[in-house]
């Protein structure tokens, strides 16, 4: 019976020289986040189908890759819909994996908790160019500490990972939830319209603030408010004086703490960071998770359009379900985006180029083979990648090939 | 609603401690097979159902977790059986999908290619313990070299990267089908009835050769056929001698080349090797896949009692698949195994003692936590991994579980 040879639908096979890339990136990523005190976890890839339909993870949920009951469970005669065959299914992301292993794990775990977590996961997206059915995340996220020390220790940690990748010129943009909310109570929004309201808000670098004006009153808002709420972003500057003058401004709308909160964030990265890169205080800063509660941030390259970094803090969560209550704060970074550039840039990983290839004439005799094999075993001692391969009658395809995969430098062995 | 907190029956959640050294140890597999010139790969998780149910999986096909159809294509009133609701399925190896793999991307692939594989897989066997229904699989395999290059190869590689990993004292034990093969026919069993003797003859460590022999005249094999078997075993000598001895007696019975490239190997490996191991042959050794054509080998460490390490040449599986006729030769560590025995024996991370923790006490002035946080990012540059966190009340509970996480050093930042 012959084999299908393509991978399923919208799942990719890596090759050696993404794969290079990619582990060098994992190699980095775990040496750098553990340097920032983060402790590596893995959760299984297969999750309870009441885990990942539990109403956390939006859209993804209809994106769900599902697993069939087994043995006496599976009963096809008797199953009336899709939720009498399944008990399982794939994860869609880690953030729902993370809340059961910490309210499975607590009693075992420090508080507050520095986490790491890099694994694969599912999504049955419509197939689309650069996107991926089964695709790497990178997540750190720190429970039990409701301080903005949490968000500095992000925000530094994956500042630091892109500038030790090579990135510079990246610029990290931060908000507070409670500045939306405070904003659109302010200019009088309903407060069951925010959410609409922000997702109008979010078009912002798209359509400019006239199309964000002219969205909101057609969507029914009043002409006042939204012009008022306009105006107020058109006056903030992105910095301390910005937040400064919003926290006059907004007055009891605000809660207490946070504009301070965010003032310290700000100066607290300012004084401690090792990296480069631009903080700004972006009030239009929306991000589309619901649940977060608190501070939420984002960084973009201006070389790549879009983000390549994102996350926030979701007091509210964990707590929602476990019945624990427990205060979180996460940072994303898009790892599948970030090898993307790097193969575009056409990267090469550093010490990469530290191989030899012996390639053995067919019919060497055993002795020189093996006076072969010895000088590649000591090489290899001492850190040298060496391939021993047997010689092929087209040596200069095989030589191609070989360089494809990451080999640079030759020897021929021959016969005589 | 409330969680479920356990992860999905027969998978774990891994913890810091243990992650720790599973990290430790797969940056030491893919750097030591990395040196010997194998490359990463990775295939995806999810494989096409008709892949997986192809009949070279053997028993595991019964233990595949399916993945239900999507969308449209899922009709639950037509479908009649099982295989109508399903159209992929969870890999429960890595040697399926390295076949589609590769006949998937030879095109991009050099000849011959030195693959390595480190992913899960998934089985839904019986729970029982220490025994998942994920785990992880660490394959390396040589494809299109049909020369003894690549067992003195895999057998080099997995050696080393066992010394490395602080093992001694391992056993490499070697054989080839087509010894067994000709030994059986050489006795005058019937052809068709060898699968049904190899499988008695495994069983000889644990029932003896009285044991062996009253098994195979009870299965009906006749006794003069039997007690001849019994009888080569043991005049045969698990060395070179042996090995030329049985030549000489198997005469036509065994392919002409098969005891030569058995010598070869041995020799070739005894000059090469840089780790001290016992390499004997074993003409007893079977090993259950049926889908071995040639050389087989397993490790063996006296201090465990089963194998910690197992492979061999399959050079007609990849050309049954893909009817492109491919030699291969593998080589497979328990890669659980390995992680089980290093966390029984206590085993520490080399510099995962270099470490520090910061705890600020609560109420701490932010100038005082700057500097606290410029110290630890200084020391985070020079390698030192810190852990900078909020004190807790209970501060002496707080620091025997940041100890079970593998901190060390602790350091207290006080308010005043």
């Amino acid at each position: 019976m012959a084999l299908k040879k393509k991978p399923v639908t919208g799942m990719k096979d890596i090759l050696p020289e993404e794969m290079q890339i990619r582990d060098y990136v994992i190699r980095l990523i775990k040496e750098t986040y553990g340097n920032f005190g983060f402790s590596s976890i893995e959760t299984p890839c297969v999750e309870h189908i009441e885990n990942l339909c539990s109403k956390q993870g939006g859209e993804n949920e209809k994106l769900i890759f599902k697993i069939l009951k087994r043995g006496e469970k599976l009963n096809l005669d008797a199953a009336e819909k899709e939720e009498d065959l399944v008990d399982s299914g794939l994860r869609y992301d880690l953030t729902v994996p993370l809340s059961r292993y910490y309210s499975n794990n607590a009693n075992n775990l420090p508080t507050p908790f520095k986490a790491l977590q890099m694994g694969s996961v599912f999504r049955a997206d419509r197939p689309q160019k650069g996107r991926f059915r089964q695709f790497m995340q990178c997540d750190i996220d720190i429970l039990g500490d409701a301080t903005y020390l949490a968000e500095v220790e992000l925000i530094l940690a994956t500042t630091t990972l892109l500038g030790k990748l090579g990135f510079s010129g990246f610029k990290v943009r931060i908000n507070d939830r409670r500045f939306l909310k405070a904003m659109a109570s302010y200019c009088g929004f309903p407060q069951e319209s925010y959410d609409q309201v922000f997702i109008i808000l979010d078009k912002l670098d798209k359509i400019g603030p006239d199309g964000v004006l002219a969205d909101l009153v057609a969507s029914g808002f009043s002409k006042e408010s939204a012009e008022r709420y306009l105006e107020l972003f058109q006056t903030v500057t992105p910095d301390a004086a910005g937040i400064r003058m919003l926290r006059d401004t907004l007055g009891d709308h605000l809660p207490e703490d946070a504009a301070e909160n965010l003032l310290n964030i700000i100066s607290s990265v300012n004084a401690t960071r090792v990296s480069e890169f631009d903080l700004a205080f972006d009030p239009a800063l929306v991000r589309g998770m619901s649940y977060y509660t608190g501070t939420i941030f984002e960084i973009e390259m201006e070389e790549f359009g879009s983000s390549v970094a994102g996350g926030g803090r979701y007091d509210e969560m964990i707590g929602k379900f476990t019945g624990m209550q427990t205060p979180a704060c996460g940072f994303s970074i898009g790892f599948e985006r970030i090898i993307t550039i790097l193969l575009d840039r056409g990267f090469q990983v550093p010490g990469a180029s530290d191989n030899q290839v012996f390639l053995l004439e067919r019919g060497v005799a055993r002795e020189k083979m093996c006076a072969a094999m010895k000088e590649a075993m000591e090489l290899r001692e001492k850190g040298v990648r060496v391939l021993v391969a047997q010689m092929n009658k087209n040596k200069k395809f095989q030589k191609e090939q070989l360089m494809k995969a990451g080999f640079t430098e030759f020897k021929d062995i021959y016969k005589d």
